[in-house]
């Protein structure tokens, strides 16, 4: 066991700190109050290589470990957790492409993707399917060499603002087993895109219901073999459970070195906020709950990387915790500020509405717990 | 010990609950989104009496007590706390001109504050004393029968955007003795208005900071006795803090009463949400701590209507509780609807960015504990 | 609307407070260690009315209302809440006789109990039927003008030191409806007494398994009709949910009060506890929770002594609410006392193991949420 | 970074289980009830190096990374936190002895404390210096060879079983830089032992209060130089502080499994108990958190191995985390029991106050709190 990062992990993050500094920390309250989709950033993450970090490298991915990718999305989002979290996702979408994609596919649009020029999102979750997404109703039927495709998606990020769609659709019976994957080009006729959503926070991100009316798409576009849609949406969700609680971690993060620093400077009856030791506790604690939050994550992340068949499990816990506590620390970073934390002059209660979702979506924090008690009740998972 | 509500109130409060639903219940989204003060909202509830619900009866209030006051702004906070918060703060300013104010300023401005034709706003705080208001440091100069007053407010609810302003300055020395009240018309020469705030919430209410340049305000316009300024800045803030509780309790029972619908209708896993015990036992602790929330702040109603020399500390109980209590009923209301809850089409998101800032303002919920445990540790309060 | 105790409620506390001090404090710790179940405090407890506090007046009870005695269990609950618990429950059974009992049995045993001279036990719980009371199996079978009771009963508080059993027995069809209510002397031939338990606190109070192998118990000893029984026991446990939430506010109060004394004499790095801001803080929250708590139980006791239709409800909320306040709150005051804290000859540790049990009878606090969400989303209960 | 046990790892901790099952399972509510000091457990942890499992290979130690200490305390304590938070004191002591022991000390009574033959206490905390350990007043007076040793300790584990006592005491000025440590044997003339405290818990442990009259200790039994005491303690507190949590960590993993155990068996209203969704969710959040905390206690080992720099703040916050968490989760555990886990006749209550005083002691939360609040804000740690 070894908790230390390399000098090459460090390194790593680094860049994606000098990134996050630059491109990310001087437009995010603008981004967020304009509701603007920061493509130009996008691109530049590309030629990081943050765009596909654990994506193939025959795609042009950077083929590391979801480890080393939640260094990188833990700086960025210490600045600005709706862009990453937009990224995450695009990373997430990017490597089912690479993994699961046909050799026609993955030529076509894998670089591009890696590459940050184009944008891929994620179409999972349905108006009548939340949480509960194997029912999902969206059809793919099948017509010669193509599938014809009709239903509603809804809550898509990047939808209108991407352009590749990785879409689960049923393709056979009902439940889990019935339902494929497909990679659709967002500009494929029949697409349509509802009214942007408005949100309290991911503002940076777009969000639209998305409309199938007899698209049509090649069959050489499924990803994976027909009817194992559910099991590759499952595999992204395990990885996009450890992206969204490393937002969480990257929030809370910023949020700390924020009231941190406003400790050290506000002046209140005389003495600086940081000689009060009310606060100090506080302090304390919320640096504590992020070091277990960050454990968390990169736990749950070593575990994805080996295959470990309780994975899942730990990608379940860690999203739970570190978005909650997240969430948490961000909270009382605001409350230190006091009124000025609930100014938009200050980022404070932009990571307080950003991180607020991470509870929700990627499945909910009540859902992690349905799958962490399943794991212990039904199948008498050991956590030693 | 009665704990039931008498006919007259319980009317009382339905009388609000109507104005609510039809003045401020359609509007609410469409104010927080634009950034409108509703002053229009403001006269039908002037007509209503609610205005003045608690300030004397000569200058047009009701007259009644605190206590019937938070069954009005309970009502309308489940709608809309930000316009029902400011609301309550204009109550205050007016009470304060009613109790304290000279004939000709009582005369002048007590029925039209009371009508509602005019609003009131609350000028304590300023940059560098927030928590720590005893050492403001906008300055009110005798000059023959006038004061010439020159500072800096901040945080200034409805500032810009009212007629009236009860501003705090120091007349004499250092500390809080040295504080004088005045009512101060809203557009006299020297006041200046600052850019207005942007917010995470209580968009109703206009933010702004205002300065004072040589602001001449004659002597008659002066509150109390000079040097009695932070007396009645903290009395005022005792109500001040049931107001805000309330509108904490208020927004928490229309989060309640929106996750209890929701729960009855939306439908996950081929059952409808309220099936599910989790969700149950939620709604269970959030009911239980609303019924608390609420009980406390009208333990704190009855004691500052009797005029309990221990108010204040069940003042301060009643915020810090209320307000904590009301933030967290709210998210978990939102977390309830799930993805819903994030959208701006639902009241969810809009009532947790409201209440976040409950709070912090009115003393944070962290200066509630100092005068809380300054009580019970160096006055020997004691609860029982 | 009126949350001020008369004078005569002062001086009915006042009187508690001087029993408990007078016959419980100095003794408690003593019982505590050496599992003593004190008798003759209860008999003084008699001669005050202690016994009886809501039975009728015909029986020899006070015929106060619930409220008048939350305020005497509280403050004997301050430095014995083991004790004061098993008192609670003779209270409650004795005010069931007194109710429901014919006019023999209430005119043997009536002032017996009334007075403290008898004592009597409480008996629903089975081994297997603890949460789910309504699928008891005692069995107690018609015989002329005797039933024959035959089962099980399961920790019976008294039970094997007490005089008198209110059993809960089935004399019809499975559920509720099948269930009728005995009144059966303890020393009845057939009536076993199991190994007295040993429990992590409660020690003042015998706590025993009951069996019953073919008890003939006269049909003059059922209370209220055949089938009533369940309906009894919910009635009883309203009450008695009331009073286990007022033991944990008493304690509570118990544990603040020695908290506060701690600070203000104990010194460490050069200072008064007193003096620490994180533990004033701690002390506030403590304070703050145990007026909320102590307004929950008499809201509820409001409730109940008016007969209001939704006083189960809040008798539920109470219980849930109060007894998990009071054990935190002996918690943090066991916490301020440090190391000291831990040791027995502090009673902070006995306050922390008796409030414990709370959260866990008279309906697990689990059971508690089931109760409240039914309300909320079968029943359409309004809070308001 | 590796987050997976090796082989070794796993082996070394299965050699404990089985200890811990076939030593101390059979016996722990036993020596709790009765107080029993359990040394033929300890010289039978002593036959598999469990008594000086970081101790130095040349006093017949394993000389092992606290990491792997850890994983043998986790086990032990999952059945007997009590008896094994004594073993990893001892540990401690013979740590220090082993490491900053002169030649012949360590060669007298290294092997006995290696081997368990003989046992050790660990002497710091005074009656008036508790959380504030620099300042305790037990002076040690250098007179030729020897020193002459005054004072007295409180709240000493082992005290008056054991053989030997690591002792801090004054040789120089005020302030933690006159402090040194020394070994003294416990029968050394001039040790008065007192009362046995009576504790919550931590049975297994006899706890006594020790006097120093004129004790005369050789300078050859000074661990370390004239001066190095209180550093010495420090060290030794990073260490305690990890086993104190690993204790923790122990004693909720032994309260989930029963937990989960009680849920596959108990049934109420004709399911189990595992079919109910909220106590489902209870246990998926108990399993969260002990993983977290688990994973604090290794990163914490991990920087005490590595001679991290700021291995002491992530002590602290391992120390303060595991311990409030694994509290927690042994109270969930036992209310899931309901009456049941109030009963000795489980291990429930035992493991709920045995894991009380790990909140309390090797440092008080609070003085956690102060730690790693004093290394965030004046000393600008980098926790990222």
């Amino acid at each position: 066991m070894d908790l230390e990062l390399t000098d090459e992990q460090r390194a790593f993050a680094q860049a994606a700190r000098d990134y996050a500094e630059g491109e990310l920390a001087p437009h995010a309250a603008h981004w967020d109050a304009e509701g603007i989709f920061p493509r130009e950033a996008f691109a530049r993450a590309g030629e990081m290589g943050f765009c596909a970090i654990y994506a193939s490298e025959d795609i042009g991915g950077l083929g590391l470990p979801r480890l080393d990718a939640t260094l990188v999305f833990e700086e960025m989002a210490a600045v600005d957790p709706s862009t990453t979290a937009f990224l995450t996702i695009h990373n997430m979408a990017t490597w089912m492409v690479g993994k699961w994609g046909q050799p026609g596919l993955r030529e076509a649009w894998g670089p591009l993707l890696a590459s940050g020029q184009k944008l891929a999102s994620y179409c999972l979750t349905e108006p009548g399917a939340g949480s509960d997404a194997a029912s999902l109703s969206t059809r793919a039927q099948r017509e010669g060499d193509d599938y014809i495709v009709n239903g509603a998606k809804a809550f898509i990020s990047g939808g209108g603002d991407t352009d590749l769609l990785v879409v689960m659709a049923r393709t056979g019976g009902e439940g889990a087993g019935g339902i494929s994957a497909f990679a659709i080009p967002a500009d494929s006729e029949g697409i349509g895109y509802g009214r942007k959503e408005e949100k309290m926070g991911w503002n940076s991100q777009s969000t639209r219901p998305i409309t199938f009316e007899n698209v049509r798409v090649p069959a050489a576009n499924m990803l994976g073999q027909e009817g194992e849609g559910f099991k590759i949406a499952m595999k992204g969700l395990d990885g996009g459970r450890i992206n969204i609680g490393t937002c969480s971690v990257g929030a809370a993060q910023g949020a700390l070195d924020a009231a941190r620093r406003y400790m050290d400077e506000r002046r209140q009856f005389n003495r600086r906020l940081a000689e009060f030791q009310a606060l100090q506790f506080k302090l304390a604690d919320m640096a504590t709950h992020l070091v277990a939050a960050r454990q968390m994550v990169r736990l749950a992340a070593c575990k994805l990387d080996a295959g470990a068949p309780d994975a899942a499990t730990y990608c379940a816990m860690a999203k739970r915790f570190a978005t909650d506590m997240g969430f948490q620390i961000c909270l009382d970073a605001q409350q230190i500020h006091g009124g000025y934390g609930y100014l938009r002059d200050y980022p404070l209660e932009r990571l307080v509405r950003d991180t607020r979702v991470h509870q929700i979506l990627e499945g909910t924090n009540e859902i992690m717990r349905v799958i962490i008690s399943r794991q212990l009740l039904e199948k008498g998972a050991d956590i030693r």
